[in-house]
């Protein structure tokens, strides 16, 4: 198989398809959204009869049990596929509007109309519902996609990408705004990221290797997702109890997450008050703490922590913890070891309150809140492809309007520049 | 020199100064904008004998007469960067406003604030006004900026930085928020575009050959100008005094710059009507008309134009004119061949009007308006920072907001995800 000229097509088919869904309507894009649910519906059994030969096919080559979990598409999964393309078909059409529509001196009128960004790629692992997930939200937004799953996931994938193709037909809309590659052929990837005749954007969606591997080689824009480093600095003038639980939910509410705390930053002020307390509370978690000098004075059981220790992302019941003596210290500490991704502080100080927000460098800076809530749901976007680490174009957790763009409107009658 | 090292230490120093930046208050950054003003007025004679040096070298070099004009830093220019300072000093501050700011479901309140990227490198060509440009619209947006002047200008670009020193000194704001890199080593733009560690974002002003060559190497996000392939659309239904004044004005007002029309679509219906007054004075301009079979039955005397014609920014008094037999073939010849800059139709036609707004996908969509009007000024953005032919981030002129990001902000009471 030509790799490249496959993936080539893919990407002219794309490009036209994206022409027509930048005019498609609102009405026919969830008409779509609502008709692959169905077609999802009516096809339960063979998704599943697809999914069950990928799940003997890896356990065959020996997938790990989580891995296994991960690819499974069992009924609830699939009623989750279907509720999150209503609720897709729900949210508001993020394309169209117009704004900032003022004259200007010369007598032209200027406006910004949102848009969408043209043809998508998606690079994603194991999870055959990502499928639906990306597809629908790229669609929703108007833009083509080309869908690139896992090779564990391929026979799932194929079958959900037929009920898309039902969908996209029965609402008139082009057969190839929405395409999922047809080979498990890594090289696939290393041409969709280079063709950016063809492709606008590159969301991947995996661990850190895939991502950075992928923005090294990209040529197109990459949304990337890279690491959660956050942080919560409990202050002087934290409020102890508001403390204890964000400190608690932040690391133990799930650990594998990108915004589950990984240091914990305590002013020596409060150290003695609150330290001990949280550590009984971790321990009965069974998370393993490691502390800076000052805080295994405080808490000797605790194992020291190594300079590494602050630029990890453990994803796991482990939690870094250093007793700091100032603001400016805790501050400097951030934003110095911080992925930029979420960082909250604890205080009553409206000042210093005001501070963290100006001074903090992070898509996400909160005050007397969870790192945990760094989230689209959370946030009211109503869905989320993903949660950008980048500055540019979307920061943080990014729903319909990250996968949009805006161009100028301009309105004359005969108007020229003298 | 150790390129690398230099370049690091410029890429450290940036950092350090953007976190201060990030902090500034909009009257320091004004302050700084106006004392930098005081300094370049104080410092001419100092200015321009740094001016004749590089002009004697360029001459020495064989520079020819357009370049050493660009690289002139005549009474004129240095006034014209006094009052570009003055102007963006007193443009309002594009940071600091907190927008959506909504309390939640959780009970939280999440809201977007608008800041700085962080750190910006500029590579620019041989006029070093454009030095004084970038510095000011960087250090507006509350970003620390490393300028990186063509060879030819070091001497004139390095007078230049120290009024600036003088001027950020004078307002108490950190010494690294702009560097002006002090080598003409080439290798300082490749270490540049590769440390996204120090560099945010990557502004080239330049051609477009420049501009490739950074894109192609860049691991650090790039908003790119390339080629401006821009359009006029005469419909059947124009009018057609407002489509003569509009085709003239988009190809003779300018011709080397990137919002000047390359290619002129007529309707077939009014071809005979207005293409032979048009060729009339576009002849009288001197412009040379390159047009297809049918163009050339209605002007015999003009080329045939080849199929690179359509491809082609010619930015010189060259014109390819084509006519269509359909709004839908002008319509799939502009998304063909247009670079996605600025396309503009003429007509009185209300839903042709509409379709073209939603159908041509490019930065710039106007309708019965020259393409010349693509700008930064005329579009109310106070300063422009370059044409981004990019669809993420920034899309069109580009003005202080695109300096800008935004990161999520989030209050809460003791708040946790439960």
């Amino acid at each position: 198989m030509d790799v490249e000229a496959y993936v080539r097509q893919l990407g002219q088919q794309a490009r036209a398809a994206s022409r027509k869904m930048m005019a498609a309507s609102t009405a026919d894009k969830d008409k779509a959204l609502r008709e692959i649910a169905v077609a999802i519906d009516a096809q339960r059994q063979v998704i599943q009869a697809e999914n069950a030969r990928d799940l003997e096919a890896g356990r065959a080559s020996g997938l790990d049990t989580a891995l296994l979990d991960r690819l499974e598409l069992n009924m609830s999964r699939i009623d989750g596929m279907i509720e999150g393309l209503h609720q897709v078909a729900s949210l508001p059409d993020p394309c169209g509007e117009i704004t900032e529509l003022n004259y200007r001196p010369s007598g032209i009128q200027v406006g910004k109309k949102r848009v969408p960004l043209g043809v998508i790629g998606i690079i994603y692992e194991s999870r055959p519902n990502v499928t639906i997930d990306a597809a629908s939200l790229c669609l929703k937004a108007g833009n083509a996609s080309i869908l690139r799953g896992g090779k564990e996931a391929l026979h799932s994938n194929q079958a959900i990408a037929k009920c898309v193709q039902a969908g996209l037909a029965r609402a008139g809309l082009p057969e190839h705004a929405v395409q999922v590659v047809e080979t498990t052929d890594r090289a696939v990837v290393g041409a969709l990221i280079t063709m950016p005749e063809y492709v606008d954007v590159i969301v991947p969606r995996g661990g850190k290797g895939l991502i950075e591997r992928i923005s090294n080689d990209a040529k197109v824009s990459v949304i990337k997702h890279l690491d959660g480093i956050c942080h919560v600095y409990i202050d002087a003038n934290a409020d102890l109890d508001k403390a204890y639980n964000i400190a608690l939910n932040s690391k133990t509410h799930r650990y594998g997450v990108c915004n589950a705390m990984e240091t914990l930053l305590v002013h020596e002020g409060v150290a003695a008050a609150i330290l001990p307390r949280l550590a009984e509370a971790y321990s009965a978690e069974g998370v393993e703490l490691r502390g800076s000098a000052e805080a295994l004075k405080l808490l000797p059981n605790i194992q020291k922590a190594s300079e590494e220790d602050w630029d990890t992302e453990y994803l796991a019941p482990i939690l870094a913890v250093k007793v700091v003596t100032s603001f400016d210290e805790a501050l400097a500490h951030i934003n110095r070891h911080s992925s930029q991704h979420t960082d909250s502080i604890v205080t009553e100080n409206f000042s210093l309150a005001r501070r963290f927000i100006a001074e903090i460098d992070s898509a996400s800076v909160m005050i007397n809140a969870s790192t945990r809530f760094a989230d689209g749901f959370e946030y009211g976007l109503g869905a989320e492809i993903g949660i950008s680490t980048d500055k540019i174009h979307a920061r943080g957790p990014v729903g319909l309007e990250g996968l949009t763009s805006q161009k100028w409107v301009v309105f004359g009658d005969g108007h020229i520049r003298q």
